[in-house]
């Protein structure tokens, strides 16, 4: 039984860090899409969001099964509900791509970004795909410096969040209304993104240590 | 022991009640701190917003209690899961009406909105409280007419927040950038807050019905 309990809790394992796989590729692949004004990648983004969307929902029924086939208790439990919710913050990240996709296809053929922008953009992306791919290796390896590498980069998306609102708010911000609008809302997705990995990073913590804050070694 | 857990059942239905009228009271008093500039109950709508917080912390430990203990199985496993998501979205919905309150703070002693934009956002807030009470209503009383309704007055609350990019988007928007990122801000709450409702509602039907489209009688 127990066994048999084990290799099922590593196969959720592996849907997990599927999806973390996924949802790491989306975002690169909506940010090239957002970048270049692509619009035929930005719908391969949304079509391919739906794959994530199936995935989610059959992970969470074989958590269910496995709930209701083997009645586990104590960590084995905690480790299953606690799968539930990264599948959903997983799910979530996601989504979040592909509104960043969305973007890209309303504004086409205009880029949604002024060319002042680029930069800051840019590195929100490269620190998102990083802490997505960081969150895989987690849920692979267990190591627990990655949980707070994990935090210490989305402290960096954070405090490029709030300099693009500076940006906007700044004397020499001339974009018109519907380019601060879009601005606003890739920002805050790219935020969103980020906190939905450090969600997933404190539970992985939380799982194996009991404490939500992870300590560097 | 079906006694106990139909017990058990019904405690974690009240607290799920107990967190949906937080959570639209959270609404309707972020929402006046944000229409009166009222920077002091602003204050305390998010600081009471960490109660939501504990309260759904509390119920995910008592529902995870409940599968150690009890280890039920079918329809009851899946009302015991189903109210970790809906716990989730729930406590979501509070996040997203402290942001609305953060706003007021942020631009105290100025109003966030200009004018033109009041009538707009009376009707969103106007429609998250009353999606708020009938999330309530429906989880007292199982009656799928309000999941249905939810999901109608959800609709509306799109409409409305399109109607912002619309009115950001007119030649005669003449709002600083600053205004216009916390408009978008505010209308994107605004309407997260309602998907929140959604997805409870949806969860419900689901449980009950085993169809996630609700249909009206």
């Amino acid at each position: 039984m127990r066994k048999v309990f084990q290799a099922e809790l590593q196969t959720i394992g592996e849907e997990l860090i599927n999806l973390s796989k996924l949802v790491a590729e989306a975002m690169e692949r909506a940010y090239e899409s957002f970048s270049n004004a692509d619009t035929e990648q930005a719908q391969e983004v949304i079509a391919a969001d739906a794959r994530v969307d199936f995935l989610q929902n059959k992970l969470d029924e074989h958590a269910i099964d496995i709930l209701a086939l083997q009645g586990p208790v104590a960590s084995d439990l905690r480790m299953i509900v606690g799968s539930l919710r990264m599948s959903a913050s997983l799910e979530r990240m996601g989504d979040l791509a592909r509104h960043i996709a969305q973007l890209t296809r309303l504004r086409f053929p205009d880029k949604v970004l002024p060319e002042s922008m680029t930069g800051t953009f840019d590195q929100m992306a490269d620190l998102n795909i990083r802490i997505a791919n960081k969150v895989g290796e987690l849920l692979a390896t267990r190591d627990l410096n990655l949980a707070a590498e994990i935090i210490d980069l989305n402290k960096q998306i954070d405090e490029l969040h709030a300099g693009v609102f500076r940006a906007i708010a700044a004397d020499d911000w001339n974009q018109d209304a519907p380019t601060t609008t879009d601005v606003t809302l890739a920002s805050r997705y790219m935020e969103r993104y980020g906190d939905h990995g450090v969600s997933v990073a404190r539970k992985v913590n939380y799982l194996v240590t009991g404490e939500w804050e992870p300590q560097l070694e």
